[in-house]
């Protein structure tokens, strides 16, 4: 593919190819607003992209933007994320320079530094889940969290609406008729601020629906395949009238483990119970049978809304975070409650 | 923790800073190599990493590694190749540059001139999967290639041995008693090197057991749960003494499909039917149930082997790639074969 070139631009919108430069460049001079936006709807139109080298020795900056992360880049999890901040930084010719840290303390001072050094134009700290943190020391003003947020603001921030997303996956069961609805929680050790969000939705949705939470279909569990096998199990021992009929998992790992448990004893789902997970993890929500509905942590959208903000193309403020929304993708795990006692539960031999 | 500093070392090691500096940067110097050993020794027994920044000034080298890849961050499959390169740097006090290029050319290109510029020490070009591919333009000499090759050779590579994992993959059924073994093969359209080295290892361990490879035996599916699925309700649709008691699946995602088919139909793994997979990739594998026996793509290994050479702690042919050993991983999911007619087939409505 030929690059369209600035030439190109020039010719297309009948000016001089410094007027382009000087007009793309956002530099100050005496073109007049109407040439401005001309040339910058030529330039859209005909598909020009700066070239970011001639661009950085034009403008003295390097066409780069540092991305500093804790294994953003080596969890199966958050690679979403980035895809969205460099789809944003490609659109607008830039380069990302990515330093995954591996979460050690000396590493992200170093890689601070060499950013910073590299005279990177923009800067972005990506964490791998939502959390909350002090700010590291170096960090230019302007750096851009993501998908955590700095104690005490003082930088732009975005995070996932994680209550809005509990109340989704809440939503969702009640407006399939459920009324006993669990929720299996996290039980790390480390339990993240998400779960007790999603926990909030799901109590106040119940709530507002005239259903009263129960305290024995709130469950933890590890945050696996085998930590949802045990929390159905542990669900499915009460009294049959006392069973949920739809669960809502923290994550999309431990509804896999709820899906499973159900295959073994030929529990049917969506017939006999619904799930809902969260994540909408690559490689296993869709790929799970029936594919799960689940709310989809929207990693694509926070990266390039970080990225927009590290780009100066969109304003942010820095005190609170920005809240990104938590839809729900709607797949093939939620029916209407099974009447009681319809729900098979041929025990196969483990 | 505080830094072990040079001082410490030189202190330690009853020399001058500037010995330990020479020794530990390799320097010309008259030193003996009795004290060079010592000194190699104390910096170990200590923990001394050199600061790269201090580094950087003293060698006016950047302490830094290139890595450009194609997707390698924004994928959930490959994460634990930037991971081992990521350790064998940081134990050498090295910081990794990390430009993900998602497969665009002229990003490619703007990536490897830009890494050029900051004088990196060392390069490496990473790719998510096994391919043979025209080395990209403007790449430094010893350039390190990491899951890829480049046609016609002249720079170090890694690739997985894949002929070799497809026959480990295949003899751990033969060893458990299988003599009807299938093979569900990769059926995208772009059909990668690894599937047919698979395929090779698979039918010379058959040859070698003394099994006529069966062509009904050897299917194709979409790399996906859902492919995995299709395909052995073909293989299941056989004549029951032709169907087979074991499955090779070319990947953990159709292995997933396999099992999810079985577990409805209330066949039993690995008592009615032994599956093998592929790749050991995270948050799928371990997480079936039962626990999937796969084969293990190393990634981890040839990354940390990608960062060694390009550091130059390891020395590398350029002619030819190095295959890197893709052992079992040996979980629940194979046995014996059931005897005839032993298999359940309760179907359950889809």
């Amino acid at each position: 593919m030929t690059r369209v070139r600035l030439a190109d631009v020039a010719k297309a919108a009948g000016v001089s190819p410094a007027t382009v430069s000087l007009v793309l460049n956002d530099a100050e001079s005496r073109i007049s607003d109407e040439t401005k936006e001309r040339v910058r709807r030529v330039a859209d139109e005909v598909g020009y992209l700066p070239n970011p080298i001639a661009r950085s020795l034009r403008t003295r900056v390097t066409g780069t933007i540092g991305l500093v992360s804790d294994r953003i880049a080596t969890t199966p999890f958050a690679g979403r994320m980035l895809a969205g901040a460099q789809e944003v930084a490609r659109e607008n010719g830039r380069l990302v320079i990515l330093v995954d840290t591996d979460g050690h303390p000396e590493i992200e001072s170093d890689a601070i530094s060499t950013l910073v050094n590299h005279r990177v134009d923009g800067m972005v700290y990506a964490s791998m889940y939502h959390r909350v943190m002090p700010a590291p020391a170096g960090l230019p003003a302007g750096t851009v969290f993501l998908d955590c947020r700095p104690e005490g603001g003082g930088y732009p921030a975005v995070v996932p609406d994680d209550y809005a997303g509990g109340r989704a996956a809440t939503q969702e069961l009640v407006d399939a008729g459920h009324t006993r609805i669990a929720y299996i929680d996290d039980g790390d050790a480390d339990r993240p601020v998400a779960a007790q969000l999603r926990l909030q939705g799901y109590i106040d949705v119940l709530t507002e629906a005239g259903v009263e939470p129960d305290a024995s279909l709130h469950v933890f569990a590890e945050t696996a395949a085998a930590g949802g096998q045990l929390a159905i199990a542990e669900l499915m021992a009460l009294p049959e009238d006392e069973r949920p009929t739809g669960i809502f998992a923290f994550n999309d790992r431990i509804a896999a483990g709820v899906v499973m448990w159900a295959h073994r004893r030929g529990i049917r789902i969506p017939e006999d119970l619904s799930i809902v997970g969260y994540d909408d993890q690559q490689l296993v929500a869709a790929e799970l049978d029936p594919p799960l509905t689940t709310v989809s942590l929207p990693h694509a959208a926070m990266g390039r809304w970080a990225m927009e903000v590290a780009l100066g193309l969109r304003e942010a403020d820095t005190e609170s975070p920005h809240l990104m929304d938590c839809p729900i993708v709607r797949r093939a795990s939620v029916g209407p409650p099974a009447p009681l006692g319809s729900a098979r539960d041929t025990r196969v031999t483990d």
